[in-house]
């Protein structure tokens, strides 16, 4: 049932079943090449070459001088996947990455609620100092993409869904990754976006789901308008 | 900047800069094995490697018989990923279908203002056929995958979001997959979901946001029962 597009596709299947079969989890230790060569039946070469495959999809992972081992399965193959596409998409409207920014707000507007539930009503002195150096950074024109991260994973790291965190962050790194080449210099509000997160951390400890959201709504503006700038400048061709 | 895990990864990403170079748009030819080698020097066989790499990545495609293609970067790593990451969770709790069944919960959320502004005061003749097809099999017995898709897919259809519009297929194809492999029967109130489509759609005609939300909330009900059922029996070994 499970469908791998390409050739070779029958040893990447059958690993995948193997490790199911085996009942391994993400780290452990895959058998050696050799052994799957005797299970499988097949030959060096297919083993080792669906094992690249399941690499470049995160099912297994390759630690260089220490082995072959199960893998996150994380969201990289989505993500180097929409960055390659965002690259490709030179119709001058950068529409592929407007598309991964409105998915990244609809999942922060989904879950104010649970958000509120959280926040309401405590103090969060780590995601302040986060703001802080994201405030100091911005007013010395400086890009702040680490605390920005930090800031955003620290904001969802009690939701219980895993997969919706790994995608937000997800989104967060395409945006990330792709805007800084389109080579047009950041909004000259971005200001506005250090000070959005701050009112995002305010709302949810006053439990005012409206505000967030309006907070949210704030955040987004100056990335929207780089854009905006990026499509009118006929930049894109800078994006390769 | 395109981060390609696993071994072989230059070459891949070289195949990936060439296509951005020459302008390569999805459905175009891709230069030959031949080309490939000479214009980025190096081996038959990492050439290969690396093709299938991209393949499994849906960056190329391989047409049997009639040559490779820029791929259609369409989420279905995404889909092969999280299907294998549902098949591995034998927590018993099916943490990991649960997670995409709330996704797709809040993409059709996030949506109801769109929606109600694109089918407020239309008729959609189409889509209550669907409805009705669903009604039908589902009174047989019958599951209704094809119909379901189609009345999703339909739904969304002028949504200009398209990665929003592929996400939801996505988790839509992940749950269908994934689910039959549990082992229980569908939830007796699978006639619920049917009727939820229906209430979806007339909610919408009608401009209501409020009622539609209340029917998506309805529509995935029997499923969250299923999932329930399957988690309690202890059923999750037979996902494999």
């Amino acid at each position: 049932m499970v469908r791998i597009k390409g050739a070779g596709s029958s040893a990447v299947e059958r690993i995948q079943e193997l490790i199911l079969a085996e009942g391994l989890v993400p780290g452990d230790p895959m058998p050696t090449e050799t052994a799957l060569c005797e299970r499988l039946e097949t030959s060096r070469s297919s083993v080792r070459e669906a094992m690249r495959t399941l690499a470049s999809l995160d099912i297994v992972e390759v630690r260089h001088g220490h082995g072959t081992f199960v893998g996150q399965l994380s969201l990289s193959p989505l993500v180097n996947g929409l960055i390659f596409r965002a690259r490709l998409d030179d119709g001058n409207d950068l529409r592929a990455l407007r598309e991964v920014v409105e998915l990244r707000i609809a999942i922060d507007l989904s879950v104010a609620d649970q958000l509120v539930d959280l926040y309401r009503g405590t103090v969060n002195p780590e995601l302040e100092a986060l703001v802080e150096q994201m405030r100091e950074l911005a007013a010395q024109g400086e890009p702040f993409p680490e605390a920005d991260a930090a800031f955003h994973g620290a904001l969802f790291a009690d939701l219980p869904n895993g997969l919706l965190r790994q995608l937000a962050q997800a989104f967060w790194e395409i945006h990330t990754t792709a805007v800084p080449m389109l080579g047009v210099a950041p909004a000259e509000d971005i200001l506005d976006t250090v000070e959005a997160h701050r009112a995002m951390l305010v709302a949810l400890e006053a439990g005012d789901a409206e505000a967030y959201r309006a907070a949210v709504h704030e955040h987004y503006r100056p990335l929207g308008r780089t854009l905006d700038a990026a499509a009118e400048a006929g930049r894109t061709a800078a994006l390769s």
